[in-house]
C-alpha cells in the first residue's frame, strides 16, 4: 500500500480545535494585517493553487483538507515538513465557514513586500494598476498576465490588496508568481519607471489616443490601466508618454479592466511573437 | 412641480401585493419557461438596462423600483403605457427576496426565438458557442461581442439560457440587444454558417493552430468558442476551417472563455480597421 502521509497527516474531528484556528471562518474579511486582529496570512484554495504556492514565497506551512486531495498533493508536499489537517467535508465545512467545493486550503504567512526594483528589473512589459479596488478584478488581470507573458505588476494608488482569498482564487494561484510592488504614490512610481526606461501607455477609451499596435513596438512597456467607471486620474493621462485605445463601438460601455488589459497584453504578447519572426 | 408619473405609477406597500408578483423570489431559477412553473420572464435589473430594453423586442411590460429612479427613467418611459410599482428599498427587499441596490427592475416577456437567417443575413463576424454553462460567462461574452463590434451569436449545443437574470446583467443588457439564435446540433449549425459563406475558425490552445491575425483577414468571420477547460468538442474543431490560438505563456491554464472571446473579437476588429484606411 502506498504511503499517503507525505506531510504529516493529522486527522481533525472536532471543528474547535485550535490547531485550525488559522483556517477559521474564512469568509471574514479581517484577515488583512491592516485590521484588528487581522494576520494577513494568504490562504490558497485548491489543488492547482495549493500547488502553485509550493515553489514560491507563498510555501504553505499548514494545510487543511479531505484525505482525497492530500493523496492528489504528495508530489509538491513530499519534501515538506508540514501539517496536513484531515478533515471530512463536513468538519472542513463548520471550520471554514462554509462548504468549500475544492477540498483542500493551504496557508502561508505574508512574506515581506518586493521592492520594486525587483519587479522592473529584467521585465520588458509590466502593468500599473490605478484604483483597483474590486478584488475579481485585481485577480483575474494577474491570471491573464500569467497567461499573456507579463513580467509584473506595479500596485499605484488605491488599489486592493492582491494577497487577499478572492483574488487569490480568481487568478488561480498566480498572484503568488508574478512579482509585484505597491507604489501609493505617481511620483515615486514614475521614478522607478524611469529609472529602467519603460515606455509608459495609458489605457483609455478618451480621444485623443492611438491605437494599441502603434504605441507599443519598443522594447520595455508598462501599461497603466485604471478602475472601470472613473479611468485612470489625470495624474496617470498626463504622466503617460501615450494613450492608446481599443477600438470600441461607439456608445457601448468600456470593457472590463481586466479584458482591457488581456487585450492590451495580447496585442503586446503577439507583436513581440512577430518581431522575433 | 415636475411630473414624475410618465409610466403610471402604483404605490406597493404591502410586500404580498400581487401586483407584484411577477418580482416575487429573483433567486428563485425557476423563471425559466422550460421549468415547472417557469414563466420565462426577462429581467432587466439597474437604469442602464432598463434603458436599454426600451428599444428592443424586450420592452418592459412592468416596473418595480424605489421613486428616485422612475425619475432616472423619464425619458425611456415617457411614451410607455406600463406600470412602474413605487415600493421602498425595504419593501422591495421583500419582494424579489434579497437587498437590490440597483433599485429598479424591469420585466419583460419572452418573445418568440430568432431564426439564424435574422441572425447571420447581414452580420460579417458572429461568434458560436459552444458549452457555456456558465451564466457570467455567457453575459461577458454579449458585453464583450456590442464593445468589439460582433454583430451575433449562434448558441450551438449545451449552452445556458442567456435571457436568465445573472447573464443579463453581466452583458449590461447587451444580451437583449445582440441578436442570437440557438442551434442544438452542429449539422444545423454548419449549413447555417455554409448558406451565409462564413469563414469558420475554431478557438483552441491545442496545436497544430495558427495565429489569429492569419485566418480571419476574410469577409465574413465566425469564431467558434468553447467551455473552459472542456474547450471545443472534437466534432467543432473538425468542423471549422481553420484553427486559431492566442500566443500564451506554455504551462499557464487557458484563458476564461469570455476573455479569449475579447481577444478575437479584438483582433477581428483591430484587423478590419486597418484595412478600411
Amino acid at each position: 500500500m502506498q504511503d499517503r502521509y507525505v506531510a504529516y497527516a493529522i486527522d481533525i474531528t472536532d471543528p474547535d480545535d485550535p490547531r485550525v484556528d488559522n483556517f477559521r471562518n474564512l469568509t471574514n474579511a479581517d484577515r488583512r494585517p491592516d485590521r484588528p486582529g487581522g494576520k494577513g496570512l494568504v490562504i490558497g484554495e485548491g489543488t492547482i493553487v495549493v500547488e502553485r504556492m509550493a515553489g514560491t514565497r507563498f510555501s504553505p506551512t499548514e494545510l487543511l483538507g479531505v484525505p482525497r486531495k492530500l493523496n492528489e498533493l504528495q508530489a509538491v508536499l513530499q519534501d515538506k515538513n508540514v501539517p496536513y489537517f484531515c478533515a471530512s467535508p463536513e468538519v472542513m465545512a463548520k471550520i471554514v465557514g462554509f462548504h468549500l467545493n475544492r477540498g483542500v486550503l493551504a496557508v502561508s504567512p505574508r512574506p515581506a513586500p518586493l521592492h520594486y526594483d525587483s519587479v522592473l528589473a529584467g521585465a520588458r512589459t509590466i502593468a500599473v494598476l490605478e484604483g483597483i479596488g474590486d478584488h475579481e478584478n485585481l485577480g483575474a488581470l494577474f491570471r491573464n498576465a500569467a497567461a499573456l507573458k507579463v513580467d509584473g505588476f506595479l500596485l499605484g494608488p488605491r488599489c486592493s490588496d492582491p494577497l487577499y482569498r478572492r483574488s487569490v482564487r480568481v487568478s488561480m494561484g498566480h498572484v503568488l508568481r508574478i512579482p509585484y510592488a505597491t507604489i501609493d504614490d505617481w511620483g515615486t512610481a514614475l521614478e522607478a519607471l524611469a529609472k529602467y526606461d519603460f515606455h509608459t501607455v495609458a489605457l483609455t477609451p478618451q480621444h485623443p489616443s492611438d491605437t494599441l499596435a502603434d504605441t507599443i513596438a519598443v522594447p520595455k512597456v508598462a501599461f497603466f490601466l485604471g478602475a472601470e467607471g472613473a479611468g485612470l486620474s489625470e495624474t496617470a493621462l498626463r504622466a503617460a508618454h501615450r494613450r492608446a485605445r481599443i477600438p470600441m463601438t461607439p456608445g457601448v460601455d468600456s470593457l472590463n479592466v481586466a479584458t482591457a488589459g488581456a487585450i492590451a497584453f495580447y496585442e503586446r504578447s503577439r507583436l513581440t511573437e512577430q518581431q522575433a519572426k
